[in-house]
Order: C-alpha cells, then sequence, then structure tokens
C-alpha cells in the first residue's frame, strides 16, 4: 500500500518522526534520572506502548480503564490509572485489572479512597497516589495539608499502599507545580510519610522537567506525535510533527476559499487557544478558518497559489490526541514510502 | 438492563422523545406539502432511519459515502449524498452505490461534474443537484448564474440527470436563502430548464421552512435528538430533548467545583456559539466550564445544592450530532426503564 491508495480524509504517521520523538524524550529523561511513564491517550497503541517501554519508559499512563484494559491484554504490565476510579462496577473491573498488570491509581477525596479500601485487600494491595491540584484546577486536592491527610488515610487503609503524589500541571507554570509539592513532601516527611514517587505530566513544558528536583517521574503524551499546539508552546518545530491529516480538496467556490473533506468529525473542534484548526504546511499562509463536521473551510485569501479541486493536502492538527480519537485506522507511513494500515485498539474507550 | 447496569460516560436515547420528535416534524412537513429528506449523521442508526421512512419521509441524507454504504446495506434505498464526491476512488465507490439504491449527489463546480460524468453512462444516469451558497459561505456556486451554469453543463452530460438546486442555509436567515433559489430557478427556467427538487436543511429553521415556498424538499438533521444548541435558537425545549450523556461526578474539590468523567471524548468542544459544554437539567445553574479529553469541570457556585462524588448526572449536549460519532454504543431508554444497547453502526464512517 502506498500513499496514493489511501481514501481521505485519513490520518498519516511518519515512522521516522515517531521513532525520533521517542528516543529523543526518553534520551532527555535518562540524562536526567527522570523516569518516563509515557501517556497512551495519544497514540492508543499497544505496539506504540510496548515501544515506549523498550526504550527505558519505567510504564504507562491511562486515564481511562477501559484504555488500561485494552493495553493489558496486549501484554502491557505497569499501569497508572491517573483518574478517579468511582462506583461498584468501576471498582469491580481496577480489582480484576490488579490480578494481571502492577496498577497503580490516583484519588483526591476520602470517598474515593475508601472505595479503594473497600475493594481491596492486605494481600494484594492497591497502589494509590494523592492527586494534587498544583494550578490546573481541574481535580485534585487544593492544599499540601489535605493532601497529607488523603496520605495518611491510605497509610492506614489495610488494603492500600501509598505511591506518591501525582500532579497534571497548568501549562506554562512548572514552577508553581514544583513549589507546591515541595511544601507538600515536606509535610508528609514531616508527618513520618515516605513519598516514594512525585509523578507530573504535560508534553509542553516537558523539556524543563528536570528543573523540577521533587518530580521524579514524567508523564507525557502528545510528545510522540506532537501537534500545532506544541509547536505553538515551543515544545517542537512543525519538522517534529509526526500526525498529520491527509485531506482532499473538494469545493473551491471562490477565489478565496477552498473546502476539505476534514471538518471536526476530522480535527475535532479543538483550538487549545490557536486561531483556527491546523496548519497546512505546503501552505502555511492558509487559514482553516471554520469547521462544520464533514467540511473544512479554507481561507486562501493570502496564499500565493490555491490548491485545485482534487488536491490532497496534509493537515498538523492542534491537538493530535483527539484527533487519533476519531479514526478507527491509522496509517503509518515509512521513509521508503511504503504504507502500513494499524487500526487504533484503544480508540473509543470512554469509561 | 436499566439504567443503573450502564457504565459512565454513556449516551442514553428518551425512546418516546425520539418517536414524538419525528411525527412532530413529518406531520409538520406534511401539513405544508413539503417533502421531508432527513439527514442521518445525527443519529447514524438504520433502524431510525428506517423509522423516518415509514413514518413519510421520501428519502435519507447521508454527507459521506461511508454512512450512504451503511445504510444501503441496512436496506434503505433512496440515498442523497449532498457532499462533492471528488476522485477515482470515491467514484469507483458511488458507481457500486448507485447500483444498489436510488442515488443522487450534489456537486458545486465543473471539475466535480466532469468526474461523474466520466464514471456514469446514459443507460444508468446518475441524478446530480447543484449546490448553492446561499449565504452559509461553505460549498456551492455564490451566484445563480454559475448554478445555471452548472445545471446546463448536468443536463449536458450523458450518463448525468439534473436532480435541482440544493444548499444548506444559513442559520437564522431562511428568507436570504429563500430570495437566492427563487432568482436560480427563474433563470434556470427561463433557459428552458425544469428543477424537479429544491432542498434546503437545518434543524434551526425548520419550522419556518414552509415559508419559502421555492423549497420542496427539507434535510433536517438534529430534530430527532435535538440538543442545548437547538433550544437557544427556540427550535425546541429542554423537554424535547431526547439525547442525554449520563455521567458521574468524579472529584469534588473545592465547594465550588466538582469534576465529571465526561470531557470532549464524551461531550466535545463544540460551542455552537454556546457559553460552556452543555446543560444540566438537574442543576439548572452549573456551567460545565471547560473540558479536558476525560474531565468535565463544572462550576456550581451558583448552585443552591451540588451533587456528591458518585452521583450520576444527564447532561444535555450542545451538538447532539457529534456526540453520536464518539461512542460506539448507545442506550435507548424506554418509559419503563427497559434499557436496550444499540451498536452505532455508521459512527466514525469519515470517508
Amino acid at each position: 500500500m502506498t500513499l496514493d491508495d489511501i481514501e481521505t480524509p485519513a490520518v498519516l504517521l511518519d515512522r521516522e518522526r515517531v521513532e525520533r520523538n521517542l528516543q529523543k524524550a526518553q534520551a532527555y529523561a535518562d540524562s536526567h534520572g527522570l523516569k518516563l511513564r509515557p501517556h497512551i491517550k495519544t497514540h492508543k497503541l499497544p505496539h506504540l506502548a510496548a515501544r515506549q517501554v523498550e526504550l527505558g519508559a519505567c510504564g504507562i499512563t491511562c486515564q481511562k480503564l477501559g484504555e488500561a484494559e485494552i493495553m493489558a491484554d496486549a501484554g502491557l504490565s505497569d499501569i497508572l490509572l491517573t483518574f478517579n476510579i468511582v462506583g461498584p462496577a468501576k471498582l469491580r473491573r481496577l480489582k480484576a485489572l490488579a490480578e494481571r498488570v502492577t496498577l497503580a491509581v490516583t484519588a483526591d477525596s476520602a470517598a474515593t479512597i475508601d472505595g479503594y479500601a473497600g475493594t481491596f485487600r492486605a494481600e494484594a494491595p492497591l497502589t494509590v497516589f494523592v492527586e494534587c491540584d498544583t494550578g490546573m484546577g481541574r481535580c485534585g486536592v487544593p492544599t499540601a495539608d489535605e493532601a497529607l491527610a488523603l496520605a495518611q488515610r491510605i497509610d492506614a487503609a489495610e488494603g492500600l499502599h501509598f505511591g506518591g503524589l501525582m500532579t497534571f500541571p497548568a501549562a506554562g507554570k512548572p514552577d508553581e507545580a514544583a513549589r507546591w509539592l515541595d511544601e507538600a513532601c515536606r509535610k508528609l516527611k514531616t508527618a513520618g510519610l515516605d513519598v516514594p514517587v512525585v509523578t507530573s505530566g504535560g508534553t509542553p513544558d516537558m523539556w524543563r522537567a528536570h528543573e523540577a528536583e521533587v518530580v521524579t517521574e514524567y508523564r507525557p503524551g502528545t510528545y510522540i506525535y506532537m501537534d500545532r499546539s506544541q509547536v505553538a508552546r515551543d515544545a517542537c518545530t512543525f519538522d517534529e510533527c509526526a500526525l498529520h491529516v491527509l485531506a482532499t480538496v473538494v469545493s473551491a467556490p471562490t477565489p478565496d476559499r477552498v473546502v476539505l473533506d476534514a471538518g471536526s468529525k476530522t480535527l475535532s473542534s479543538d483550538t487549545l487557544g490557536l486561531e483556527g484548526f491546523g496548519f497546512i504546511p505546503a501552505y502555511p499562509e492558509a487559514r482553516i478558518a471554520s469547521l462544520s463536521e464533514e467540511h473544512g473551510v479554507v481561507d486562501v485569501s493570502a496564499c500565493e497559489r490555491r490548491p485545485a479541486i482534487g488536491d490532497r493536502i496534509e493537515i498538523v492538527p492542534n491537538h493530535a490526541c483527539v484527533v487519533t480519537n476519531l479514526f478507527d485506522e491509522v496509517h503509518f507511513v515509512g521513509s521508503n514510502g511504503h504504507v502500513e494500515r494499524v487500526r487504533v485498539a484503544a480508540r473509543g474507550r470512554v469509561d
């Protein structure tokens, strides 16, 4: 199969760029004594998770039980599930998963910890991290004192083992997160609690991860593919973006406008604070101005030349992770032009 | 299966509301002598497409070949494909589809028409509509003169049959669309061309469809489920919204904030011009303030009471169509509480 055989819209993955991105991040982590625990949400592909581990990752990160189950099925054996697992059905699945892989999970409330404690026994304890809100304003305890209280609650539960502190920091504010975690670690240690692991994440600030001495483990996700939002945040260049959406020009109704067969069902509506919905390397002045589900409207008024109906063009999306969730299959393109189609095994695992 | 057996996040469909929405729209169309050709992108379910036809629809609308193929497989026999079909691989699929259903398609350029003309023969001609840009600024010829030129090109092609004019009008501007179509019809008729069908669409303005006498056929999509954006545009009330997303509160880190296990992978990032990412009927003052892929952050500062960790709540999403594309399965809930899980057969048909 070659590029010409691919119908659009489709996801193309540059095999060499993927490998280079993986190696670069692992080398960075190794050189700073950081453990790497990649978030598989970006690719949702077991063979890439296995490659991440082969290159030196200490394990993988998943956000959904369903994604973790797919990875466990494929032989991945060390998983951190960075989500509050709540309710009897999910706790049963968590227990079953813990019986076949080395599993850790997070909590940011007594209620969630009590759910874990009621499910696990001392013979086979569950490792639980306390999730800390170091500035993101999503999940996580808002103060170091609350982190201490929850760590103590985990430590006191027979079936649980305190794993350490976990955060997903606000983008662009790794220093703030480091100060928060420093204070929390001091409090926990003063209270006699060991903090085995402090885990942080996020691709935008990953190349500064070593500046926070308190952090022992890092969980980047997007770094494997990169995207337009990461370029905007100086985490990479467009030449490092491994995921492109291949689209066809299906309409050119005015001199200033062409329409692609890639809309929000392909690129998603994520802007991540950017203007427009993707970058077209072959037409850098073009602006993907609006999306319907199946149409991408491109303003080509600033372009010297414009693509014609039937032309196929590649798009760097704003956000790679959400794009892979929209496709049943992706296409790996080798430097020899050979194309391999791969099913996205953990796509659509919403629960 | 009952509601309690459903793991979150999940899509719930109120079976009675679905049926009422279908009947109301068909009765409206019938009372005004309008043909109804529902767009199946909203539900992507063959059994609902069949029900739409059973109630009186003249056929269905699809936007993707892949969706049309799934519908044809299920026995739907009259399909309008409102998309420019471009390129040899897709034209082959179009030909194969035309051999098993009554098919019509659209074009807004000579290049697209020539692709059809090169594929179809006089013995089994393809019906082609001219897509008109009546104000939306997406696909479609921008002037009535261009509509005439393309209609003549279709009419002159041996393997093609001119089907009429098609538009997807700008929301809130049906009058503008009607004036555009009136002028185009006059020009075509003056030139000796019959215009068998004039087809328009869009749920927001569907209850005004009869005001445009030029329109003979209407293609609403969202009306079957309705959503928050349609309430905002006065096309329905929240009591008519048949699609809800069931989510669980997984975190309550501050008095003002709870976090749901429904993020952009569940609700999508579509705002459709609205503030926030959905409406929670049980907590009408709550505001779904931001989404990550797996988290929905809800501002509950204006609520008298707030949900607790483990509570399950229902959300009316901004945009129903994109939500059904994110789920492999949806759940139909009957008035007796019985739940039936159904696979979304045409989900993810991106091409």
